[in-house]
């Protein structure tokens, strides 16, 4: 079993790779844009939001609880205090259909697990809300394919590391599949893994980073469908 | 080494069994009836906040995020909408400084940590926001006694018994410590565990449950520097 031996555990993120997540956040965001349009333009409304979530996540951490926070407190800050009870109701509502709304894999998503699962172990591994994390696998129905799942606060080197001995392997015997440059490819390639970035078509500003140019063991792939045969290549 | 055989691990719970938390949110529950009491008395205010938090738990799950935006709903909704913008500022205020407030061990937990960790393995079993738990850990200096940490959105027999299992360990040699007889103490003794309940002066309403009466796994001690002893009696 030459291939076992090569990689034992697959990685796979969750968010925007296994199913939508950002699409839900730009949709919150325009509705946040027009609740709060008397009061500021577009772009200043979301450098603001922006500018808030990022000093909030030291406190936070990612996920949608702190970003309806930070929603209601851009909202109090650049209205002057002049924002409407209703406003700030809507707003929390939204936030509220952002952890309910429903968990569909992405197309093509479920086959390829099953093909990625007949190659190595696979394990979920994601940051954000550890209980909005755990419903939205338990609401995609892909939760059978996964071997371990760990829900992480960040995802640095010494995580991926940790992360993959908790389930019996090193990183160098490991891939990690996402959509995040940032998050998924760069600490796992210093952490001396493999690493396939599946791009999704919008980018969360927080995790936008160059995608390195020529690494050995980094590939882009268009779909996780097209991870079975550089994981193929790799064995 | 008939005790390293009797039990392996000693999973040690959190919030108010090794620092301070109901105290803060007591504090925090005080600010907001001042904050909102021109709208409603304390107990109107109490069992409106804890009606709107029970129902919100399923979306938000346990923790300082979900109780933030949980006293907002709250502060909008008893008031009809009628509540300022500088209210809502204080309460999102309120929940940030809930969420920064310093950490310091109870009295004598360090000294009986230390005393633990020459009985057994010693892990962390805590639920709550991922983020937040991990910063007050880190906050703590705690976290070099524990050879691992189980962050966990529930507390239930199963999630016990996988957690230990995670460390090489079945419920049956295992014993949980902790403040709370709903979280900490009937589901572990359910797995088949022991169990030993450190009660703490205030318990959260949504934690309330009857301690057992006459369970051989089961010992109330006052303190966690009384625990090595009953585990020494267990060995």
């Amino acid at each position: 079993m030459t291939r076992a031996m090569s990689l034992e555990i697959i990685g796979v993120d969750a968010d925007d790779t296994l199913w939508h997540t950002e699409t839900v956040f730009r949709l919150t965001h325009k509705r946040f844009n027009e609740l709060l349009g008397e009061f500021a333009g577009e772009d200043e409304l979301e450098a603001k939001l922006s500018a808030i979530e990022r000093v909030n996540m030291k406190t936070f951490g990612y996920g949608a609880k702190g970003f309806t926070l930070s929603m209601i407190q851009t909202a109090l800050e650049v209205s002057n205090g002049n924002v409407s009870s209703a406003v700030i109701g809507e707003l929390l509502q939204a936030g509220k259909e952002m952890m309910t709304h429903p968990i569909e894999p992405l197309p093509g998503v479920e086959a390829a697990l099953e093909r990625l699962a007949e190659r190595a172990r696979l394990v979920l591994i994601t940051k954000g809300d550890l209980f909005h994390q755990e419903s939205k696998l338990a609401a995609s129905g892909l939760g059978s394919h996964f071997s371990g799942v760990e829900i992480v606060s960040e995802k640095t080197p010494e995580i991926y590391t940790r992360a993959f001995a908790r389930h019996g392997a090193s990183a160098e015997t490991a891939l990690m599949a996402g959509n995040s440059v940032k998050s998924d490819i760069l600490p796992m390639l210093k952490a001396g893994g493999y690493a396939a970035l599946i791009p999704y078509p919008l980018v969360w500003e927080h995790e936008a980073a160059e995608k390195p140019t020529d690494h050995p063991r980094f590939r882009e792939v268009e779909t996780l469908a097209q991870l079975p045969a550089w994981i193929d290549e790799i064995a």
